[in-house]
């Protein structure tokens, strides 16, 4: 652009560009050493710079630049790029999902509220819960990718510079959509980061709810999946136990992922426009925050791909637990019977079910009259769970029917992201 | 729908939407009591209904419901609306800083990095970066109501509903773009809720980093504004004696908004699918952080309205701190000083200034040529406040052309706002 | 104090407390109502002084004081009280899982790690757990009201009286220790606030877990325990099911317990000496964390002491999961087989185990053998449950006998309190 | 411990004692590197004894131990030693504080609320503020480690151990002056970090306080202080230009400290009992709030022990600002005005003095005189200063005699404090 623009002479801007790929290349090839007194990376690139081609032309490499423009700079290119990638992750976690819920699509389970036994549902409606979750992680980091991408580059140390400088053009080539409109916004900005602490403490949020699953799902009580040794501790003296580590681990990290966020808004609170040395605090908390959702992502991932359902677990705990109870109400009203009192009804029927440790379907067509002269020997067929998954067809419901619409809605929305990956990736310095 | 459905007889629903528009109207005009012992809104509604319409018909009304998925409801309803409310409260105060930018569009205050001076910018160009700011709030409550814009209605208590509802249809009435696709993800998912929370926090870090300044400006040290009475607590003693209190209120503040987030990012840690009694808990950090919100925008809105500059301080605070230093040594490399060598006769010159006590404009050409021989008259004019910020004309750059087309682009912003509240408002129950 | 210092007459002294008793006696009978537009508390009862005893001496009352102590020294009573009452209620608490201790002295429960049984446990030491956490609740408001305890009255404004008060005398009057030390300090200092919103986030931390656990304990799956019908919420329809709401509502407050902390925290950041009005930001949430710790403990102690164990389900869990397994080792190695080797022997043991699907305690000798020639018949004494937890006798262990230590050291820790809170009351016009 | 039982042979528990002894001062000599793979420090600990001392009687060092309670030892170990260091260090702020309002004991300052002058304090005075909210940190510490300083080893995994081991001893050994009395309650309880944390937030909060007054000090508005080039940066072209760095970063560094505390309370929330993989994230919270806070502190005091005050800049401050307006109430009330209406008069004088543009001591007798008829010449000596910040000599007031009396105090202090320390240094392997 200097040289575009002829504020530096064209050969000039050609040797710095040369200069730098050079640097660039040696930098990739693990040829160089950053020094530490020389205080950052710009300044570590310059000095090379000078070394080779000479300190009168790589002196103009900071013609109508700021240190405050260009650390604004590196921030949200490492933002841009970082947005991608976590979604990225999001994206395969969502397929382990949708793989595991197709290949279990039949398996029942109890659906919980409050911790209790509350509706028979698929396995997969469960994980595809999932889903959807991380479908709106993926949503928000696109809109904070969005809102990131605006060049600061231009704003100088506050006010803009004196320099005929185009940076529009820089920013194109950098590969952002804008630039900042106000060069005082533009220092003294760091939205974009606590942006995307932001996105990254709902996605953790959401990983600590699947892992307290898993780690309920593990424990002997439960018993409804098993994990890959890769991602649990055992005992070599009991081999049956099996800690699920992962799982935990991502659960406590939540507490470092919430934390980051909390820094970063409480370095932001009260600060004067407009560059303070507060900000430098902007960066340790971002890179942990990026480092840890995705790490998490990444290994469940792998662990979710590989989680395999202990069926004779799970079907026993559908079969206790009155999961059909509802359905018999239905089916009294169906049959006639005011809503109020198929409702005491069935609250009868459960109760004495609970007497003689049975469950409904075990009951005779005579223990059922007792409660209701309604029933009739079509009730078997009725407190099924497949028949009782299967009536709640209502669009998103949990009925085979309307999940294999889930699986159809999930595989697009897979390919949108897809989609939109490839034309959002980093483009600094491709070719 | 359910008439449309032909779930309940078509005359059924119609006196149940008559039923129901009575009891609104009622409600309106306050003529309705809700009785505590009902335990939430809609036990009171239907208990009303039931009175007026009989409990047969009233009770149809629940018909295909769940608590779960009513109660999603009427948090979604609530947060599209703030949304756009909120929307609308930070448009009247970004309207606010433009009419005091462009009432004040020549004055010239020092730019603080560090809060030490670093060079001149227009005062407008300051206020105008809070316009930028704010915009991103608004960006992101768009973002936000966008990813709230699904119904959950029809998820039932977690598993769907057996009876052959039309979700989309009642979407559609209640103004809603979609529905959720999984029904365990629409009763336990509270991300809409958290978006909020996230997007107020920004706001509210925001308004803390202007109020901050306020109470700077306000102190007997800067007196760079006034503030009408209004906004302030005074001493009928010490008639000169203004406390900032709404800028201090609002800056405190902050702690309360950032404190509901950190509330419903706990409550979400950890809890499995679906429905918890845990997220009862998000109805009053919401309630707080939207109100508190909407109040100090509003209230600010007013107090920036009035804001008037004392032109002398501001003066006074620009003709002392060297502002123009940079410009000095801009001038010499312009006139064939080597960069490096410029630099130093400048903190040579500032160094004597500081000597001598005066500024470098009072420099007489002598005194300016014992630093350097390309010193000529034109020096003066090139030192002069307003000449140092016209030179910083780059785009975003502080100078009178520079602003000039901010505010263009600032009105063009707030005319697209005004059409997006125009398109998004709430219109459940609009005619 | 005014009066006897001959600040005032002593005849004034006297009116003045006369009418203040006769005011708080009409306050305490509900006989007076407070104006919102006198601004607070102080504001009206000075205004209702007035009313009484004249203006000319009410108007004496403000002497040597300024809002900016009085408002310190409000929230300092109140910090005062309520760490007394909410230590009361922990130790309520306390005692509760003391009581539940003692009536099951005697049951067995699998002790968890990772949500894995890990070795067998009294259920009452896994309850004393929680008395000890509590207890160390009990320290912190106790620090936190040590530290609290000085007076700030006679702070002033900010710099102290011209008037020749004794500070000391008002503390010693209103129950204080001492007074602080430097004026500025006494006016801008929060700490004593953020102090209590601390102990009350690690109380409300200790509750999550308890609850989690009630909630675990309460699913099917477990059945560890059943609750009182008044604290959860059931269904006629399905009598078998209960929702533990207490223990969700409570797990879920702990978000608003850690907002109210960081709400202050955020208050306090970067705000200069001394008063600000941010400060006016202290009521709301420590009231509100005090209210909700205060009502948790309350409603959490009445659920404890109805607990009951479902001993079925208790000993179901402790049979299977091979909490005995260390114990083989145990056994082995005290028969002399080196610790590796016994150790790969229970491996096999437990791994033969599973493939037959029996506990440990059902196999044949001739079985054990297979895996280790030292078994004999007393290995079956051995893998008793009782004599699993009670060999664990180290200081602090499981086994009955320590358990009983720690019943009698428990006794003794809820006496020490009821001493502290006897000599700790608030004492503030109690005669 | 183990050979003092007879739970190992005397012979084996003093070999293994030596041999940790040379590993330990191979340690500290830096001749041992630790390898990754071997987990833990425990781990390589346990490693390169066997090498040395041989496997079989190494192997008997992890007896009656488990990993759970030797972490939870580690982490007690490191906090009570660090709460000692933090003490140190706040002792030497403080100091520093204490040193400086001696030397300049004779300054007087705007004392300000709101930002706004108030009244004229000693700037003695106003640092000693800080001297005592660092004592409330120093206390804060001293109970954190007070209740950290229980053993929990012997705890082992979960239910105690099954040999006849002696914690007391282990405890009194390691220098702790108590054990745990639950081995449950000591294997999952991490407390004493979150204490620390805690106690670490609002030693942060405070230094942000201070660091704001010392950023807004060196504003060229304010130049009430200077500070050395060490904890600033500078301009070579703009000599007068210092950024006050290191205050702005420790004020940014708020953010970690609080961020910090947040990631272990959200750690804690909801996590059932015992030891649970998330207890991992206990570390790299607790080390890195350690490490700000003492850096912070360190760095801190080094740059308060060599500020300088800008003695023309403040007694510029002190001359404006109407800082005796509330003197000449006084002033009048003692001589016989009512309060009210002294209260006005003085509202006029200062209006007439605005106008006018000087100070109130600047006014002849006969303007005074417009505005009561009380003043005699007395009223110039009554307005200076000295005698208004003479006045105010109630007990912790600004009067020169009351803050001697303060300097006594706080000599005291820091005494008081240096004894704890040299009883509650750390003990552990100290000869």
């Amino acid at each position: 652009m200097l040289g575009a623009t002829g504020i530096i002479p064209r050969e000039d801007s050609e040797r710095l560009i040369q200069g730098l790929r050079d640097v660039l290349s040696d930098v990739e090839a693990g040829r160089i050493e950053f020094r530490l007194h020389d205080e950052d990376v710009h300044m570590n690139v310059e000095r090379i710079l000078s070394e080779r081609i000479g300190k009168e032309i790589a002196g103009k490499l900071h013609t109508a630049r700021s240190r405050n423009d260009q650390v604004a700079l590196d921030m949200h290119l490492f933002v841009l790029d970082q947005c991608g990638r976590t979604i990225d992750l999001l994206r395969t976690l969502q397929a382990a999902f949708l793989n595991r819920a197709e290949v279990y699509s039949s398996v029942i389970i109890p659906g919980y509220t409050h911790l209790q036994r509350a509706q028979p549902v698929l396995f997969a409606h469960h994980l595809l819960a999932y889903f959807w979750m991380l479908q709106r992680d993926i949503d928000r980091l696109q809109s904070c990718r969005r809102r990131a991408d605006l060049s600061p580059l231009g704003a100088g140390a506050i006010a803009g510079t004196t320099f005929p400088i185009d940076r529009q053009m820089v920013a194109t080539e950098l590969g952002f959509s804008g630039i900042y409109p106000n060069s005082m916004d533009a220092v003294s900005d760091r939205d974009f980061v606590i942006d995307m602490l932001m996105a990254n403490a709902l996605i953790a949020g959401h990983l600590s709810r699947f892992c307290e699953e898993v780690v309920i799902w593990m424990s002997s009580e439960f018993s409804f999946i098993r994990l890959s040794d890769a991602f649990c501790t055992g005992s070599s003296m009991m081999p049956q136990k099996k800690n699920p580590d992962l799982a935990e681990l991502v659960r406590g990290k939540t507490g470092r992922v919430y934390g980051s966020l909390m820094t970063m808004l409480t370095v932001l609170k009260g600060v004067p426009l407009t560059y303070n040395k507060d900000f430098q605090e902007d960066k340790e908390c971002l890179f942990d925050s990026v480092d840890t959702v995705q790490q998490s992502l990444f290994h469940l991932a792998g662990m979710v791909a590989k989680l395999t359902v202990d069926g004779k677990s799970v079907q026993r705990a559908t079969v206790s637990g009155f999961l059909n109870a509802t359905d018999v109400a239905d089916y009294m009203v169906r049959k006639g019977v005011p809503f109020r009192e198929a409702h005491e009804a069935v609250g009868g029927l459960v109760g004495y079910c609970l007497e003689q440790d049975k469950p409904l379907e075990h009951l005779t067509l005579e223990e059922f009259r007792q409660f209701g002269a309604v029933f009739e020997a079509d009730i078997y067929e009725h407190l099924k769970l497949e028949t009782v998954v299967g009536r709640r067809n209502s669009a998103g419901g949990t009925s085979p029917a309307a999940v294999k619409l889930q699986f159809t809605q999930a595989r697009e929305t897979l390919a949108q992201t897809e989609a939109w990956l490839d034309q959002n990736k980093f483009r600094l310095f491709e070719e």
